[in-house]
């Protein structure tokens, strides 16, 4: 059904959003054209603008719009502790929900042979420059508890010991607030072998 | 947390879409910026063409690029039977499901004193001209089976009445493949209430 080829481009361009399919980009596109023009207009400028002038920070691959994101130009962020995270969205959730005053350096995924992405592609020879620096001193891995999280953050702990800096890894367990009976069996386990000194 | 003017802007935009909060709209932003960069580049111009070229038709209202609408425009339509529908995902949930060949009246939305939409809100001028015009001889009631779609449908059955038109409004029943026992006690009062002769 073509009612007009401008609203199918439109339906179809919508579907390049994570987790919009057909059904929605349709709703979205006449939420759009029937009662906010002017909110669609704001979003077709602010989406041009933010393709065209943001990049990544040279130093720690989050994204920016100069050369230094904020964090990396900050006098008041202590350089000698890099906290790595696989992706910009890590960033904000450690920012909103920790007192962590370190910076950070954002892979930008995780190892992933089969995918074709090496310690090259995650910007490793970067990490390695600043860690031959000798400013950083202890490196927090906070990359995803999945199998490939886990593997790229051994691979960094090997470097970081290669260069004498110290790495520790985020812990895992039983989540706050949770209770042992809806605990899923790996992270049960998880958090029975990690178990600390009081 | 502000890495980016533009990037803010952006996931602020973001959030004008249907049922996109603030953390959907981040995640768009961040998957347009990180790996879509030309998806989202094509959706900026979509948007940006379909809102300068899309307006309304002149005669069903439906979303048109010109005056008429390719329905309206279309000679192999049946001018005599209209479908008034509330929006314009109805008019395409009757194309695709429907042998309907009549044409369309689009009302924008349904008779809703308390939120100031009445009869001209919804074009029923417009829509009384065509029934002055006596080329229209049925008007087929697919307003949704709300309160207001009711209101709505028996407004325009009034005024079709007073125009020589007839007015016949879809069924209300059983979903086709529902059972009994899981249907909701409103539909199955209006499925015994709306029983027909075999």
């Amino acid at each position: 059904m073509a009612f007009a080829p401008a609203l199918d481009a439109l339906i179809d361009a919508f579907r390049v959003l994570p987790g919009v399919g057909q059904k929605t980009a349709q709703r979205m596109a006449f939420h759009l054209l029937q009662s906010e023009r002017q909110g669609g207009q704001r979003l077709a400028q602010a989406l041009g603008e933010a393709l065209e002038r943001i990049g990544h920070c040279r130093q720690c691959r989050m994204f920016a719009e100069d050369e230094l994101c904020d964090i990396c130009r900050s006098s008041r962020r202590d350089a000698r502790v890099l906290c790595v995270v696989e992706s910009p969205a890590d960033v904000l959730a450690v920012e909103q929900n920790t007192d962590f005053r370190g910076r950070y350096f954002v892979l930008m995924g995780h190892l992933s042979p089969i995918d074709g992405i090496g310690p090259e592609e995650l910007g490793l020879d970067q990490l390695r420059e600043r860690l031959r620096d000798g400013e950083v001193k202890e490196l927090i891995l906070a990359t995803g508890a999945t199998v490939e999280g886990d593997a790229t953050a051994s691979y960094i702990g090997d470097l970081a010991a290669r260069h004498g800096a110290s790495a520790t890894r985020i812990a895992h367990g039983v989540p706050v607030g949770g209770e042992l009976e809806y605990v899923d069996a790996g992270t049960l386990a998880q958090a029975f072998s990690g178990r600390r000194q009081l």
